[in-house]
């Protein structure tokens, strides 16, 4: 049995097609399956998304750092997105069935590997975070590499977690960590009525009072002629997809509105599925390896993989 | 993107460790994952669950089938279980995401391969059937090999789909074709009145008026102190999941009895949950490699690798 991550590593380049080709060269290793590549011109970033063991997807990353530190250099870097490193941001995210402990071991692998061979120091966010005011990425990020580099080293409190207390010159800083599986999660209503989808999306969200881990807005779908609630859960075990559902529409329900339907934008992990399911049909005992393509993915991935 | 079957061969030896131990090396090759393994003393039968790619399997089942025709001497054969072959029956069930056209594909490469290696005759049933009256197991395996032996070279209404009319003398014929998975699902309801169990399990099964892919019956669960309504859902994307649920639920209601909880009894397919999610949630957009574990078993990594 061999755990399976997710991994989304963040590179600081999304327009020159000859460098992306390159880190994506490089994470193309066996034991490792890029699901999607995504480069923005604007915020001149790409982002793959992959799966594999944890083994592979280090050894993976660390070799796309290496290229990314080579050939990007974030002196002379424009772009709308913010910023620490070439290789700037790198979450890993356990799959169903794999301990949340086996992502966080895998950025710790991740950062010795890129301080011994790279130079380059890492700090941990989320799951892998050191101290609680790191656990948010944006308090990591802070105002970006110019000013990192500028003022890091004096500043104790700010000093990576691996390697020097000094931003390396061209190639900044590396944050990795390990999360839980983000997901985008969009409900329509029967209206057309923005101020009830507002309302509601402040409801249902941890900052309106509602859920611990959801996100929410109201949104007008003028090419529907109708409202949504658009949504981030960030922890579909703790505040799951079904309770989400079931506050939405009860909510709905008080403004005499009906939910038409529901989207998932993007990917999910089975297991957010399965949850929904065991919770309707009321299955107290079901465990995750009575499904057969689990059980697969669990029992050999190699094999499981070999076509 | 490889397309995953799941197999589960029966072969008529659940005493002989030893020969059972052969087969089960035989089917351990390259591209075949080994979920379980079954054997009955009583029935003298050994059951494999298998996944693989449809020519990976094809292969294995043909190396096991040709151990069984060596080993297996139908002529000596007791056993509580009714037989046909050596190698009695194969089907082939399409995992998620695999079309129902690729089991049948396997189930007609597997006579061939059966019938010109080992000069076994093939008969083909469920989805891979070629007469309706061979629809049905039972039907095709008839009073089983004794009588088949005697009898069905004489008959040509009763000849095998693949080979001699004549039976191979010590290993029969293999009955082989395509079936969706089959799940075994209980309800739990919170009385001890097992005329309740019956009643409902009259109603939601196909012969009683009730659901098509439905059969069911009703249990008394001493150990428990409770009833159970005990069902196999043979068709779950025509008969499904939630469908069942909400009738049992319902016609318990009008009992005045609750379902406590329910159960699946063994695996079954990632796909049976992603239906029930589907319908709860109302999402009537979702598409199944959404799931990141699906597309993670659809994709081929080199490909997804490749330029």
């Amino acid at each position: 049995m061999a755990d399976l991550l997710e991994c989304v590593p963040n590179f600081s380049e999304g327009r020159d097609e000859e460098i992306i080709a390159e880190l994506r060269s490089a994470l193309g290793i066996p034991g490792v399956t890029l699901l999607d590549v995504h480069s923005d011109r604007d915020h001149n970033r790409s982002v793959f998304t992959l799966v594999g063991t944890p083994e592979a997807l280090v050894d993976a990353v660390y070799q796309a750092a290496r290229v990314a530190a080579e050939r990007i250099d974030l002196t002379k870097h424009t772009g709308a997105h913010p910023r620490l490193g070439a290789t700037d941001v790198v979450p890993f995210i356990p799959l169903t069935g794999t301990p949340m402990s086996t992502a966080v071991e895998a950025s710790r692998a991740l950062a010795d590997r890129v301080w011994t061979g790279l130079s380059i120091p890492v700090y941990f966010y989320e799951e892998s975070a050191t101290q609680p005011e790191r656990v948010n990425l944006e308090q990591v990020r802070g105002k970006g590499f110019e000013e990192a580099l500028a003022t890091v080293a004096a500043e104790p409190r700010r000093r990576p977690d691996i390697g020097n207390p000094q931003l390396h010159p061209t190639a900044g800083a590396v944050i990795t960590g390990a999360r839980g599986p983000l997901i985008a999660y969009n409900i329509y209503l029967n209206t057309p009525d923005i101020t009830i989808a507002k309302a509601i999306a402040k409801t249902v969200r941890h900052s309106g009072g509602g859920l611990r881990f959801v996100k929410a807005l109201g949104l007008d779908i003028p090419e529907r002629g109708c409202v949504q609630v658009s949504m981030n859960l960030t922890n579909f075990r703790r505040s799951a997809m079904f309770t989400v559902f079931d506050l939405v529409r009860q909510a709905a329900e008080s403004y005499g509105v009906a939910v038409t339907d529901s989207e998932v934008v993007g990917l999910l992990p089975a297991a957010a599925l399965f949850d929904v399911a065991r919770h309707y049909l009321r299955m107290h005992h079901f465990e995750e390896n009575q499904v057969l393509e689990m059980r697969l993915l669990e029992t050999n991935p190699d094999e499981a993989l070999a076509s």
